[in-house]
């Protein structure tokens, strides 16, 4: 028989600003042995083209998501009690080496599935994306990654270096590891730095639903095509931060002006619920530009979204008062 | 005869940014003897569960609502010609004993109400609710809660204290002070502790618009329920300036993403015009996490439109230049 | 035959955060002689009535400005291949003596159209507004003003004086610089001094599509009526950073609540792509207020579409890599 | 017989973060009837050449001074207690025009003076001390001027402007307002426009005790120089905040770097004691740049020292309590 | 045998800003089983009178201490290889009722003294050093209490509370838990409610050492008295951040200008290296007004240099590479 | 005959907030063809190992040296009258290559001496300390290096890297870049990984004043050391600007508390004026964790001092105005 998941800190016994942070207060990876759900961190950011100081991301983060209760009324889900989630501490990456760190993350994240069936990690900037990607791909194979971001992250090189936060998805296309026919980015906007940029994008294997759709055509057209693309094929999910408008993520590396609300966003993925995910990351939150943990709530309320997501429907009896 | 309102100070006469700041730059109410609507602070955060610090939001309100105007011309209304309001200053509360705080705010209030036909509070933390619906229940008997916030504050104890700012609502219900027929939350979102909490809160007395609803429905459907709901029974508005989405509300004390602009806000205020509004509340404005008088901003904008819903429609001339 | 434009620094070459400062990292209008678009900057803030601190406006934009890359998708455009933009430093204003610093601005605008074109000033205060129209009706006669703020600017005097930031349309009106048939605000908000303020704007030629207008009928809505409005006439734009709500624009001098999204106004200044724009500005930057430059990102992209509009659409080929 | 002074409001009647800011929470001006000394804030910052802001300083000073007691330990007296103080409000002045608010200054100080016996001035920024020096002379011919600062605001003219916030002190030598003999800068520090300015400002009537010898010979010894230099004369004391190092005093306009500390500088002010101070001033202090009134607090205590210093010996019982 | 104590994460392995954070990446005690020093937060603010928030205090002072290293060359020992020190993580502490708090912070620390020989415990505000001296008194009996701080507190009831953040040691003392022959303020300064204060507090067993005192007669003058008060006597520290200047602490409850310099308070406590310290506590840390962890990098740096005091002479081997 | 250097742009003809930002609004190296001395800067931050972020240092200390005038009474020099100081812009470095960043800024470093006989260089963190020397080097063979700083920088690797911004004195001390017998740190504090770290750094050819000397013995005393030490060897120095206590220098990456007060280290670079000065950088300075520019007001003065000390002492007439 399935043991009861060990939930969060019980909040009427410890005040939720008590204690040392782990996300949403959830057991550590170690206390519970194994998961079904590990929550991770990769503090990287030298990967990054402007702002850095998403490496302070993962702390930030946590410390935002002592405010997470266990019932989720938006999907009817306990995401704590219907799985396992625990925090599985940060994952290693060298700050002086893309290549070396790449390759850490990798190994991490394979560690990391030896003891959680799922992981959804918390940058870092977006270079970590690729060595997340074929650790799932190792696994799954080639997955439909839905991206939501205001770039595209599919250019090719920058002074030189083929892994950075711009490019991951390109790598990772030309190294077989996504579903050419249902990845997608969702929320793009903003100058690009040519009109062929769109075209490689597309050769790449990406549709488009940009900002600007979602402004002339609303959230629930930008649903129906993304089900519409990404259909029932294993679901990486990528969340670039700064898909948000800077009103509601300001502390991000390279904010685009013209964005999703976070409420828009949330609704997104909610509507995954039911999809089948099989990794998920949420990235680019960099703390020194934050203001009252603005960006720090919303990304947490969008791990919170994705682990609800990945709940299974059945079970997950109540977990009061935690 | 009545005699014509004394209004904000001329700011052709005295910059806006000058003088001591009373609400608008009102006259206080001592100045006036009596007023038809006394806006009054009560600088109390004791009963918060995460973030502290509202128990600066009235001074916060007050310098920040310098830039109000005579002029209302989405309600076609001059707030402050067609009623005295007033600056009643600050009620007193005990910041070291929560039960002793709630007395003396109710004792406040009950004595603000002899020099003012109706109040409203700008807080101050939500457990100043309770008391003030005391207030009006004694003179009103129970009346509709029109309750904007992201929570649903109808939680029942924490940490064993009965009234926090998480329960005003549970408490207020349990004393029959409140319309069980005609109250509402409007903008609630996020995780709760438990399923149970929705058929708890439905018992207490209130539906629920969420702020999921207002995102797939719009804000027109959202009024429509409001209206259906409220009707035409004495109405007190209660609005916990976190339901404001934390891009338009940073300085508060549980902030959830997902949230309202101040724009839908706005407009669901405007349509309690002609409501009958016994007395109204703003709280959870914490200034120490606010940027740029954002949150103060958009209350002091909250408290406006409010005493623009409350102003008699006959009458209220011309206040040129004030 | 045409010179082919300089465009930007090559970021493949030069991190966009390396180097000194200009516009979109842009030419200076002295390394290319002359220019078809010249952006300058007029800081200048002595004619504001309540926060001060645009002033530093330019400079700060520039700084944000870095982000900007060379092909807008939005509208299938290369702003700095289609066309030579430059930019042009700042025009000098005297902070002492408001009279003296208008006719300087209005000098400095005179002598910048000698070396381009048409111009895009980053401001200061809204007062340059007046000199830069003056300039402009020099040129081109009455000219259509579309006017995105959330104030009229049409008030009379302050303190007995004629220029100052809130009187700049009232004062073009009166001295025939508007055409009074093709004129029109955009997201005008907020409390007035009086209702007579209305009738005069009307008076001086002004139709109005308020922010309310935009919440309750939506941006489409908004766009038919200000295409109806502004036809095929001159048109000069003024963009008061302060029509985007609180939250999307902190940095500026009179934040009103309730205001447009940054994505809401820039897909306004899409709809502008063909009209024969004249010049324009973009006013009431106010770094001091502001928080991890989100004006000022917001006011680059602004800046960023309205030289997209101003373009040729045939030519302007790629321009990779910038 | 002497009234009682009446004091600040009772602490443990109503919390120090209760209640509209008056100085020190002390009575308004118009609630006693006449004062000692009267508290006036001139909001005022259009003399300023570089960071705007100081307009909101009065307010700003206010606000932080909530937490000054009656008990002045380092200088064995009750400021409150010995003498009747009071807060005057804000003397008006045009923000547009420099000249005109100069002379309201001046009419304002005059006005103040027959309700009060002396005053102490927050700014706004330094241009206001001409104005309070010309109302001073008015009664008390020239006196002598103590005058604590980075800079030594003796200049000419900036931009043709003879009246700035960088030379009150040359116009008030000019018109004969200071005592020759006996006025001095303490704390000026940073790069000058050239030599000749310090050969000026000597022939204007100052000595310096600048920064530096602060550094090398220490604070007793600049006590001691600034006490040979103002001997017996009526003395008015100006203040510029920003003699404080920024790290003391960031929320102002022309930071310099290598300053006094705070604890310097209140040493320095409770060292005149027992002197004659006719008036004063506290200027520059420009909340915008300011953090956690880290700026306003230190103003506010100079303040109460100055309070203190200028406060009988005799009498001045004790005040409980407040 | 001892076993070698169990020292911070390597940083040489794991990067600094990676890993949840324990104060100092110290293991947490649960995993040493029991150490020589616990170093533990306690949350907790309903005693503050002022700005409350110092319930955040202990997660921004252990993210602030990842920047510690192994060994201090200022007292030449290396505090984490010379004793066992573990983080304690959190005593829980009711936020709604100050006697219930105050209850529950004793037990704790009675229960934390079971598993290790002393506590460091980092605030939370002074309130809880009342609860912290009683745990002492049980083992040890009355200790001097050598108390850095602004203020005195040692007042007696504020609204009635004889519990709060400004009573702490006027209760102990009145209990008989201090050593009133041994017990000391530093660093006290700025006004008091009365003269009547200094004469309560001497009788209360304190001598003092202000900071004025130490402006005048400098920093080893201080060292000496306070070496000469404290003896050899069983001693308790107490430093709330205040103690500091502002300008080095603005993240704090209650600021006072003319305080300490970080450097002059470290260099106060390196010099009890030595002496029989038997409990600490650091208090007062407000993050919602820090900057840049500006007041937590002070406190980590004051928790480790107590550490380094109250560690043996003997012994401590290189501790190479954490 | 030499031509009169152009010093930086006339203040009372453009006002300071004007204009687009280059050191001190001098001219560009382009504009003068070749200079005395050239201030470039270095945006890379690449090596940081904790906080990044001073990639954006370059343009924050422009940005801030707007303020600087022409003449330094504390040296009674016109550094820019003296000599010829113009701005070279940045030089580049990869952000994704630390190898390839350092070479390439020793060859924009060797470059530049084409261009202008000694440089000023701002970070940009520690780690281009090391290709500067190198640049340096190759010219002057070994140089005294003068060091301010809170760390030795003298650490081996750091996950493998031999290259970062802890090891920059340590390569260089390897390659022989540096005179053994006349080098030293000043500022040094707080913890140490290891005991031996003192040794190997005193093998490595530095001797040390630390922060703690100064506090005990005072600035005179550590000049005197410093003179001892530097004698007459050319000199090279570079400033970390962590020397300084985090409340004077917030916007830094590593910092540390118990700092040097900007007053002291001002105090200390102007006791260099007459030594043989080859070469400076002022290093770490991190606008994202800057207030008010604090931080960068502290390097401009840095600078300016430094230039200062740099100039010859013979002519250097007036330059008025600027």
């Amino acid at each position: 028989m399935q043991p009861t998941p060990v939930g969060p800190i019980d909040a009427s016994a410890v005040p939720r600003f008590a204690g040392i942070a782990t996300f949403a207060r959830l057991p550590r990876l170690d206390e519970v042995g194994r998961a079904d759900i590990a929550v991770a961190g990769v503090p990287f950011d030298s990967g990054v083209s402007y702002r850095p100081g998403a490496r302070f991301g993962p702390a930030h983060v946590r410390e935002a998501s002592r405010l997470l209760r266990p019932y989720n009324p938006a999907q009817d889900v306990f995401p704590f009690g219907a799985q396992q989630v625990a925090d599985a501490g940060d994952l290693v990456a060298n700050p002086f080496d893309l290549q070396d760190a790449v390759a850490g993350i990798e190994a991490g994240a394979r560690e990391l599935r030896e003891r959680a069936d799922r992981f959804v990690v918390i940058g870092g900037d977006h270079t970590i994306a690729l060595p997340l990607l074929r650790a799932v791909h190792a696994e799954h194979g080639p997955v439909a990654v839905l991206h939501f971001d205001a770039h595209l992250d599919t250019w090719d090189t920058y002074f030189g270096a083929p892994v950075t936060h711009g490019t991951p998805f390109r790598r990772a296309s030309e190294e077989g590891l996504i579903d050419l026919t249902a990845s997608m980015h969702v929320g793009t906007r903003g100058p690009l730095y040519d009109k062929d940029d769109l075209a490689d994008d597309e050769r790449l294997g990406f549709s488009v639903v940009t900002s600007e759709f979602v402004e002339e055509h609303g959230v629930a057209a930008a649903i129906d095509r993304m089900h519409a693309r990404i259909g029932d094929a294993p679901l990486y999910v990528s969340i670039d931060i700064d898909v948000l408008d800077p009103a509601h993520a300001p502390g991000t590396g390279t904010p685009e002006a013209g964005g999703l609300t976070s409420r828009e966003l949330l609704r997104m993925l909610r509507a995954l619920a039911g999809r089948r995910i099989v990794g998920a990351d949420v990235v680019e939150v960099a703390p020194a530009y934050d203001h009252a943990q603005l960006t720090a709530v919303a990304a947490s309320h969008v791990v919170y979204e994705l682990l609800s997501a990945m709940a299974p429907r059945t079970g997950g009896g109540s977990d009061a008062h935690a």
